[in-house]
C-alpha cells in the first residue's frame, strides 16, 4: 500500500511535531512555518490527500474537500470549535472531524480569577496611571485607587460547566461566601458536579431561580455559557439594572453573551463598578477607538483564554493523536459527532 | 475638665467618621476633605492638642510636636508603616504612637495572586494590544500571547509571614507542585504556621537552604519579606541568573528589595519570562520614559496592595480607635512599643 497523504497546515509545537514525524507510513506535506498558510498552497497539496490537520484559521468548506477528492477521510481541527468546518458537507462526504476541546480547562479558569481579580482591584486604571506618568502626581487619599474586597462575595455563573466549576475551586480560598449558577434548566441542580463543590463543598453552591436573581445577588458574574439563540445578549442593560452597583462583570465565554453596548453605559453610569473580558462581539475587529476601550474600569483582552503553553502543547498533540487515529480507523481522543 | 482637643487631618471613611463623632468629650478638629491636608493648617490647629490622627502623607517630626506643645500625649497614624514618624522624637516626649498594620493581609494576597497570573499570562502585553488597536492585525499562531501556566509550578517565596502565606493558601487550587520559602533563617522551618499549610498541607512546603536554591527551583518568586540592610537588592543579577527562563518575579514588598536596573535587563535578555510590581525602587517618582515601563512583560502597578474598601475602612475605624484608646490610656488595637 503506498503511504498515505496527509497535509498539515502549519508547524507545530515540538511534541505533537514528533509525534507527527515518527508515523512513518505516512507522505507528510506541512507548511513550513507557524503562521497561517496560504490559501491557494493548501488548495494544491489538498489533492489525493487522506487528511488534513488544520487550524481556526483555515476554512474547511466544500471547496477545500473537492480540491482534496475521494481520498479524504479525516479531518483533524487543532481547535476547541469547529465554526470554521462545514458540518454538513463533512457529514455527506462521511469525513471523520476531530477537534481539542479539554485540553483548556486550567488555562481558562485561572484567566477567570485573574479577571476577576482585575476588575475589582481596577487593574487596567492603575497600570494606565503608571505608564501615562501619572504616579507622582496621585495625591494618596485613603480610598484611592480602592475597588470592592473578594472576601465575603456572592459569586454567579452564568452557565456552570468545567471551567466555571473549575474557577469556583479557585475562589474559594480567597474567602467568597457562596455561589450562584444559571444553567438551562433554572432552578435545577447542576448535573456534573466536576470537583465535589456542590454536594460537600466548604459554602454554600446552589442554583438560582432566574437570570433575576443571579444579577441582583452576584457580587461577581462570570459569564461562561455557550452561545446559543436563548443566551445572545441575555446580560444585557436589563440585567445591569439589576446588578449590584459595586459588582464586576467578567466574560470569558463568546462576546455576544454580552450586550457590549449596554456594558458601555453600565459602566458610564455606574449600574456596575467594573467589567474584565477575554471576549466581545465582533473581535477581533476592535480599533483603538472602541468606545468600551475609554472605559478605565474596563479591562479588554484580545481572546487569550487558552494561551498558555502546556494548553497548546496538548491541543497540538491531540489534533495529531486525531489525525493518526482517524487514519487507522480508530477512536480519537476527542470527535465530533456527525 | 475641657475637652480634650484632637485634630484630624482628613474627612474619614464613614463607619470610621462616625466613631469619631460619637466620642462627645472631644473638641474635634478635621480638615474638610479626603484630599491631604494643608501643613501650615495642621501646625496651627495642633496647638494644645491631646490627640492627632493623621495619615502617611503627613510629616510627623519635632515641628509638629513642638507646635503642638505639652498636651499632645497620642498620635494615631492611618497607616501600615511609620516611616513619616520621628520615633526618637515620639520617645521622648512619651508620646504613644499607634498604627494599623494588621488589617491588609487579604487585600495584598489577593493582589499577589493577580500579579502572578498577569506576569505569567502577559496581561499588561494583552491589554496593550488592544488598546493601541492591534487587535484586528493579530495573526493567529499556536504559540501566539501564550506563557507558562501555573498548575505544576513550585513557587518560591523571599520573606515567608502571613502575606505570603495567605497567598499560598489560594494558590493551592490552581495545581501548584511545591512551595519554597526563604526566611532570614535558612533552611530552617517558619516560625509560624498561619493556615495550617506547613505541617498539614496538601502539598510539600519547604524552607530553601539559600537564596540560589529559591532562584534555581522555583517558577514563580515571590518577594514579600521586609526590607532591611540584607534584603535591599536581594533579587539581583545574579539571582536573575540562576532563575529559570519560564519563570517570573512578583514584588509586593518594597521596592528596594529588588534591583531595577537588573530587572530590566534580565526581561530584555530573556533571563526571565516576566514580572509583576507593586511597588519599584523611588516610587513614585517613575516617570512615563521609566526604562522598566518598555518591558512588555512586566505588569508595575502604583503600590495598591491594599487598596480595597474593606482594608481601608478597617484601616480608618482602628485609626480611630487607637486614638480614642491612646487618650484614655486604654489598650490600642496596634501600638509601636517605644
Amino acid at each position: 500500500m503506498s503511504p498515505r497523504k496527509v497535509v498539515v497546515t502549519r508547524q507545530l509545537i515540538e511534541p505533537a511535531q514528533k509525534l507527527l514525524e515518527a508515523a512513518s507510513d505516512l507522505e507528510l506535506i506541512q507548511w513550513p512555518t507557524d503562521q497561517p498558510c496560504d490559501r491557494s498552497w493548501l488548495l494544491e497539496q489538498a489533492k489525493g490527500a487522506s487528511g488534513i490537520l488544520l487550524m481556526l484559521s483555515d476554512k474547511c468548506d466544500k471547496e477545500l474537500m473537492d480540491a482534496a477528492g475521494d481520498t479524504l477521510k479525516v479531518i483533524a481541527s487543532f481547535s476547541v470549535g469547529t465554526d470554521h468546518v462545514d458540518r454538513e458537507a463533512i457529514r455527506e462526504r462521511k469525513i471523520r472531524l476531530g477537534y481539542t476541546p479539554s485540553a483548556l480547562t486550567d488555562a481558562v479558569a485561572d484567566l477567570t480569577v485573574m479577571l476577576i481579580l482585575m476588575a475589582q482591584r481596577r487593574a487596567g486604571e492603575a497600570m494606565g496611571k503608571v505608564l501615562t506618568g501619572q504616579w507622582p502626581q496621585m495625591p494618596w487619599s485613603p480610598l484611592l485607587m480602592t475597588g470592592p474586597q473578594i472576601r465575603g462575595t456572592t459569586v454567579g455563573f452564568l452557565g456552570f460547566g468545567r471551567i466555571a466549576q473549575a474557577t469556583l475551586q479557585r475562589l474559594i480560598p480567597f474567602g467568597i461566601s457562596k455561589a450562584l449558577y444559571l444553567t438551562s434548566k433554572p432552578g435545577q441542580p447542576a448535573k456534573e458536579d466536576h470537583y465535589g463543590l456542590l454536594k460537600e463543598g466548604s459554602i454554600p453552591v446552589s442554583p438560582a431561580s432566574d437570570w433575576k436573581q443571579l444579577a441582583a445577588e452576584s457580587d461577581v458574574v462570570v459569564v461562561g455559557c455557550a452561545l446559543t439563540p436563548s443566551t445572545r445578549h441575555i446580560v444585557n442593560s436589563e440585567f445591569f439594572h439589576q446588578m449590584k452597583k459595586l459588582a464586576v462583570l467578567v466574560n470569558i465565554a463568546r462576546g455576544p453573551v454580552v450586550d457590549t453596548d449596554a456594558l458601555v453605559s453600565a459602566l458610564e453610569t455606574g449600574d456596575i463598578f467594573g467589567a474584565g473580558l477575554d471576549v466581545i462581539e465582533n473581535e477581533p475587529n476592535i480599533q483603538a477607538d472602541h468606545p468600551l476601550l475609554k472605559q478605565p474600569r474596563c479591562v479588554l483582552l484580545p481572546h487569550v483564554g487558552s494561551a498558555n503553553i502546556e494548553t497548546r502543547e496538548q491541543m497540538a498533540v491531540e489534533s495529531v493523536k486525531n489525525l493518526l487515529a482517524g487514519l487507522k480507523g480508530e477512536a480519537m481522543v476527542n470527535e465530533v459527532e456527525p
